[in-house]
């Protein structure tokens, strides 16, 4: 059969004639380095991007390496020294200073000075006679000045050189000192031998995102619930109104769903019933009607000046307001009839709604993006998010992502970040790893995650340890949600108070990003629609809800506690040092992050039973935080203020869900001050 | 700093325009890949090649795909289907039926017409009416009718259309039957829609090896040695008259150290002295004198007609000969007067002689790989290596390639073997792993491993499945020895005759591909040159020795027995299915190799303590060996002829080594005969 006759040259082909000069180094096994280098790796200015490589050549020679970084578009490398760890693999590290895409490589050669003064060592302990090799590092050195660019640089050599001669014979100890001296070691490495360095064959990518992308706590509103009385739809007025409300608990973003006028054919009544009241206000998923699409904003809502000035009210108390973006169209979107193109056609001439048999959802029509229109359809979506940038919008929430091709994502992301590198992009996939890990890959800043169903101390760490000590850090930023309008887990449902406290401690510590569904939430929303749903009784998705946000028994201070912890630390700013502490008792999970210098360190222990008192001994890695075995060490709760003097690597915690099933502690080490009473920092 | 401006475009780039047709699957984590498709794969005609690969698209359509693969220089591909196993994990696999360099790849598409057959039985089942879905059908398969480049095909495709059509209202059932046919759905496979298909981005290559690479029997033997009179020096001819005693012991390649001149300048005398007596023979490895350099034989040994006559009686007796690659030079090579450019000089105008400081080799001259005159260096090198070439050598066993640059042998090699397919190249290279592998993916075809040191079981089984169970399995190909001219371990120095038993059938069971130095093995020579040394006493490197080959106690037809089994069992004539088998005493292992249907599985059990008898109880997979838990099956021992029965998975097993420390077992399954007798198959 022939399907396909290649014109590709095969990857691996033989050289046709031996390459001068032979470069001797081999640079292999580069991490990180996402398939091949076909992705680039994320990170925020300020973040270091630890690179490791397998590192040798043929022979003895001891090497030299290092990274070569840069920003994309600047022709010049910056230089960082790679050193040796274990069994020929390197290390080196560089951090990202500006907001800009990265591009780093690593450079390795046999270093010919370097061994030298190695063997010289060797020679020197074996009382060897030394005056030939003064004359052979004489010449090295010469060379060395001959190649250097800078006239002091090889002045300096050409004397070292001259002393070796002078002194080769008659004083070898003396020539032996300047040989290992510091100082010639340093004129040396001022003018490396490159002209055999070997580079990495593959340049590899760091996508720099703002610093929001690394941490933030979201908090999704339905603004139409804002006010209070279920018959009265909210307006973006209402929701300036509550801003103080969400500011007050911390928040750094503000999530909507779907503004837009909300489709009335096949519209959905409440709880998702196909048979609808006149007053039932729909889903805003069901995008579109003839009041508009997804440029226009849904009139009970308001006015775009009223929603700009929502965005300036919001960004006054510091709140970033992010949008939804749900590429799918209600039956009586304006696409529907100006570009049926758009859109799959039955056999009987009508649009094909979305299914998932025998489930049909008859209020949705899904975007086709597999036929010749599909230029003209991408073209149009790419217009809806940058025509938001332009309102003023950085931060979007995208709806189901893993239905629409990985390809057209990676274009779109790719071009609204051409036109304003800031936007933020959350993908919102609930589905297999693989898909997900490759939406992330695709270009999506931050991603939903498993966490909402990972509620045992074996699921956690399990789930934990992969996303933040596997490859998979490198590109994937989890977003954690313990709730959403779509998920009421049954942790949730059966769990009582506690089980929201718990859920939202793990998140916002376990995750540097995270997110609740409010007011829902800090309500202890657990009603749901039918035992072994996860959806909600009454889920705002259908309908307008009222919420009391002043009830007494609201979680509120306790966000907010839990939100000025986040940000007065900056170890809970990211997910890349999470380690998980070993706690003899299944029901208390352990864990911790920390700063680069451990100075911020925080550990977080948590009662994963709601119902019942655990206790058990955690074991803490006294190295790690730089705790002295002998000394005792202040365990400071950040959310109850109790501090707790703890001793050695192993401690007694306990904790009662029904007071407090969490524990955050700032790891303080005590500081003996002048005036003679012990403090701990 | 500045030190280099790229020109190479950054590896990830964001794309410019949205590509069309969106290819919607994602191929990913295609394996084996080795190092991002740099390096081919090694396999010998008849071998499989097993392909495994993350393929999944948007969506929830089902996908299809399949290996694409072919001769290098063929333009047309070949196709094998491939599956999905779990979670988007696809397998495929291949058979390599000719000894060229194969390329394969992997195409997937969305697969519209199985989706459609999957809904619709859903719908079916959830008793929905399924008219328009026929029609649909119809569509999908017109389609395919229209692209299918066989008329007969085509007619078909439009039948089942034209049943669609007519029985989509009034014969739902039969139109369903039709639809769900396997009939339809091998029409439908014969013309898939690619027109979107996803090609993944490498095609990856398959160095081909002719199959003795796969599996042989090597015996090393100094040719000088070979007159039973350590004071007449050994000729081709008497190592003509050795070769029945090396074909009855069932050896399939004869190695000689190198046949050159000898040098004599600096040559060294017996065990390694630098006091050399004139009747010294000198080490085979210090290559050159004023009779000649590497494309000479020494006198002493006779002439090329008598070398060729030698390749000729081997060739008789189903045995190669493979040469020794030493490049390298004695101080009286020809070289050394004539391109004295091609060594290093020292500054006292001498030329450098081979260092690991403090130690010096004053009788060998390294080449140097680092200077202008590299190129025709390389050349002569190339010119070596084919000139033996054509006096009829396809094996060389590869003397230290870790102190030459890997460049060089990635050159060399593809050259020898562009003109020489055959050749094989053995690398003896016992150095740091990450330096063996490069090496082996740079083009050896085998290489020396760490084996001669794996001693306990843990070390053994740690060892071979980094070896036969990693990514290593598809480069390395490993030849193990237990003993070399320059290994004698400590295990056969103080562990008697056993220990010589017990290596020996280790090597020959673990390594399709293994070795013996002899006539030093099989006479069990344990005598050290001192204590903690490796070396031998009275080594042969740099004497004569005489060896009576017929002593009583000789390990020549336990060899022979074992090389026999090798050749009637082609579960040992390949590494790729080794498996390790508990057994509750660590002084035993136990592990197995089998065909691909496991009509031919061999289990090994040997007592790795020499001195002791030890019994355990061993585990079987009676599932992998296709056993029955209630059937007993035979355990052969193909050494002693001794038969067991056994039942289950867990049997006893008792080795003492004063009689024999190893079964090697032919398992053969119980067949119920026509004659009312069981026998064993």
């Amino acid at each position: 059969m022939q399907p396909y006759h290649s014109n590709v040259m095969a990857s691996a082909k033989n050289p046709a004639s031996i390459h001068l000069p032979i470069r001797r180094a081999v640079i292999e096994n580069v991490r990180p380095e996402i398939d091949g280098g076909r992705f680039p790796i994320k990170r925020t200015p300020g973040e270091k991007v630890e690179v490791t490589a397998d590192i040798f050549a043929d022979g003895h020679d001891l090497l030299s390496a290092r990274l070569l970084y840069r920003v994309q578009d600047q022709p010049d490398w910056s230089i960082a020294p790679m050193r040796e760890v274990v069994n020929d693999s390197w290390v080196g590290e560089f951090r990202i200073s500006r907001q800009e895409r990265h591009i780093y490589t690593i450079q390795a050669w046999p270093d010919a000075f370097k061994s030298w003064v190695r063997d010289l060592k060797k020679r020197q302990d074996a009382k060897q006679d030394l005056s030939l090799e003064f004359l052979a590092g004489a010449e090295l050195v010469a060379q060395a000045a001959a190649r250097s660019s800078s006239t002091e640089n090889a002045a300096a050599l050409r004397e070292f050189a001259r002393q070796f001669r002078e002194l080769h014979k008659d004083d070898p100890d003396t020539a032996f000192a300047i040989a290992s001296s510091e100082e010639l070691a340093l004129e040396m490495a001022r003018c490396p031998d490159l002209a055999a360095a070997t580079i990495y064959e593959r340049e590899l990518a760091v996508e720099v995102d703002r610093e929001r992308a690394r941490h933030g706590a979201w908090y999704e509103m339905f603004p139409r619930s804002c006010t209070n009385d279920p018959t009265r739809h909210g307006t973006f007025q209402s929701c300036i109104e509550r801003l103080d409300y969400i500011s007050e608990m911390g928040f750094d973003i503000l999530y909507l769903p779907p503004i837009h006028p909300i489709g009335e054919v096949e519209r959905k009544g409440k709880n998702n019933s196909t048979e609808r009241l006149p007053e039932d206000a729909g889903s805003p998923w069901a995008i579109g009607s003839s009041l508009g699409g997804h440029k226009s904003i849904h009139p009970q809502l308001g006015t775009l000046d009223e929603f700009k000035k929502l965005l300036a009210e919001a960004r006054r108390r510091g709140i970033e307001v992010a949008l939804d973006l749900a590429f799918q169209c209600a039956p009586d979107h304006p696409y529907v009839r100006e570009h049926p193109e758009w859109f799959r056609i039955r056999p009987d001439g009508s649009v094909q709604y979305a299914e998932n048999p025998p489930k049909k959802y008859q209020d949705i029509y899904p975007l086709n993006f597999e036929s010749e229109h599909t230029e003209a359809l991408c073209e149009e979506l790419k217009s809806i998010a940058l025509y938001w940038v332009r309102q003023g919008i950085r931060i979007f929430r995208v709806d189901n992502p893993h239905t629409k091709p990985f390809a057209f994502w990676e274009w779109l992301i790719a071009e609204v970040r051409g036109e304003c590198p800031d936007v933020i992009f959350l993908a919102e996939a609930f589905t297999r790893p693989k898909v997900m890990y490759r939406l992330a890959k695709a270009g999506f800043t931050q991603s939903y995650t498993y966490f909402a169903w990972r509620n045992t101390k074996w699921d956690l760490t399990e789930y934990f340890r992969e996303l933040a000590q596997t490859e998979v850090r490198e590109f994937f930023r989890p977003n954690l949600w313990p709730n959403t309008p779509d998920i009421l887990t049954e942790y949730l449902q059966y769990g009582g108070r506690s089980a929201f406290v718990i859920r939202l401690c793990l998140a916002a510590t376990l995750g540097a990003n995270y997110g609740i569904y409010g007011p829902a939430f800090e309500l202890f929303e657990n009603r749901a629609l039918h035992s072994g749903s996860e959806e909600y009784l009454d889920s705002e998705k259908y309908q307008i809800r009222a919420w009391d946000i002043r009830r007494p028994d609201s979680l509120k201070d306790l966000v907010a506690k839990i939100n000025a912890i986040r940000k007065d630390n900056i170890a809970l700013q990211s997910d890349a040092t999470i380690r998980f502490h070993e706690v003899d008792n299944d029901q208390i999970i352990a864990f911790s992050k920390a700063s680069d210098d451990r100075s911020n360190s925080i550990v977080v222990v948590v009662n994963l039973d709601p119902h019942h008192r655990q206790s058990g001994w955690i074991e803490l890695p006294l190295d790690y935080f730089h705790l002295d075995m002998h000394q005792e060490y202040q365990m400071h709760d950040l959310v109850t203020e109790a501090r707790y003097l703890w001793h050695g690597s192993r401690n007694y915690v306990e904790l009662d869900p029904q007071r407090m099933p969490a524990h955050i502690f700032r790891l303080r080490r005590r500081v003996r001050s002048e005036q003679d009473f012990d403090y701990f920092l």
